[in-house]
């Protein structure tokens, strides 16, 4: 038996998410088929993290178990001809087989992309959040400070309580206003280094895990600090609330991204 | 009665082409319901150029005329709220009773985007023709030189005879690599200045008006020319044949883009 691990991106527009669902089509059903019809045999496919539908994927890593003898790179061209055009196999490697996707993550970054413009961008409605009031970036980033280390983070979970505990340690965020929107890969995995004029606020955060929505939570509290009325005591408070009616509105999910999973 | 000219932008993957088609949604169609929601009237709506199925506009300019009193930017305001997400219009003006989007239009242009790298990007399937082997831009820039000028086109025309002449006059052709995808509104109205280091080829042509498929015809043909198959004198023997099956293939929708048209 091998354990076969992939890194994938995907265009989440037209999926449930990345789990099967009753509803529509999801990503890892689209995998799952892909590896049957070069394999000729069932996988299961577990994966870093959910995403939900709408929400997009540079560097989601999945793990599967087989007996095929396809080396990795095979494996990596042959699924592409099995696989829609909105979801790409950038890696593929043998892992040992105690890797899990799920259990064996360290931590995830993820990035959500807001169009801070007046005009709205038809080519980017599944790509971004189009939010047309000036926002502060500056002042997101700062605010944004108060969410780093370990916290109970159930003001930004959505239907608490989901999981065993809500404590979650964030290590990094970081609020940049950019020039670009990161559709490109490769260098779409690279993290902003300095604020830009542009149209583009990038939120990019790093946890060892997040709770349901919890991305989307912390992007819809700091819009507020972005157009001043909510600043990085407002971010102290709702925190140590413990009260996700304390935090502002779940930002829509087209604008994120799971950039990347350290093992 | 007013002649109201609008300049829209649309992602056009949704649709079956700017005009009214039997066989799905056309850009057209939203276009004169948004109008009729806002005015209560039909409008017949006129545009500069028929954009194919999945092909886009950034500056495509259409007119119509009505009796209704709201001013240029409230009608601009107003259409937004009728128009699904992927249609945006730029700008409206009041233009004199004999201005004819279509007839009025002294010359247009269109720009291609090949996105030229090894890997498949999921984010851009709609934008870009995927071309995966390695394209010269400068030798395609040179060769599209040829195209420069009065000429019978018909070797770059589907189904000849589809006007009454095909002659056309090609007053620009610019072939350069860029690092960007130009999906960007406002930016993306200008034109490269130079070759850059990236994986976007990026061909922009200006003409007084196109035949069928003009565009992506010259596209399928200059591709082979940056592959090092043919060169410039094959693009002068191939004008001169007459005869489409001496050019290249019609290059995907997805890559093209009606940028601008001058009245």
């Amino acid at each position: 038996m091998r354990n076969i691990r992939l890194t994938i991106a995907y265009d989440g527009s037209n999926y449930v998410g990345w789990q099967v669902q009753p509803n529509g089509p999801s990503v890892q059903t689209a995998v799952e088929k892909a590896i049957q019809k070069l394999t000729g045999l069932k996988a299961n496919v577990l994966s870093a993290g959910r995403t939900d539908s709408g929400v997009h994927a540079l560097g989601q890593v999945a793990s599967f178990q087989t007996e095929s003898s396809i080396p990795c790179e095979g494996f990596r061209k042959a699924l592409h001809k099995f696989l829609p055009d909105d979801i790409i196999v950038r890696d593929v490697r043998e892992v040992p087989l105690d890797f899990h996707a799920t259990f064996s993550a360290v931590q995830k970054r993820y990035r959500y992309v807001i169009h801070n413009c007046r005009t709205h961008n038809p080519f980017l409605r599944n790509y971004v959040w189009h939010f047309h009031q000036d926002l502060d970036s500056t002042a997101m980033h700062e605010a944004g400070q108060k969410l780093i280390g370990t916290h109970d983070f159930r003001s930004f979970e959505s239907h608490w309580p989901n999981k065993a505990t809500s404590v979650r340690t964030v290590k990094e965020v970081i609020v940049r206003r950019q020039k670009f929107c990161p559709l490109w890969l490769g260098e779409a995995d690279q993290q902003p280094t300095a604020e830009e004029a542009g149209d583009f606020v990038w939120l990019e955060i790093v946890a060892d895990g997040f709770l349901y929505n919890m991305v989307r939570a912390i992007v819809g509290t700091l819009v507020p600090v972005g157009r001043g009325r909510w600043n990085g005591d407002d971010i102290v408070r709702i925190l140590t609330a413990m009260d996700r009616s304390e935090a502002g509105d779940t930002a829509p999910p087209n604008g994120l991204y799971l950039v990347h999973v350290d093992y």
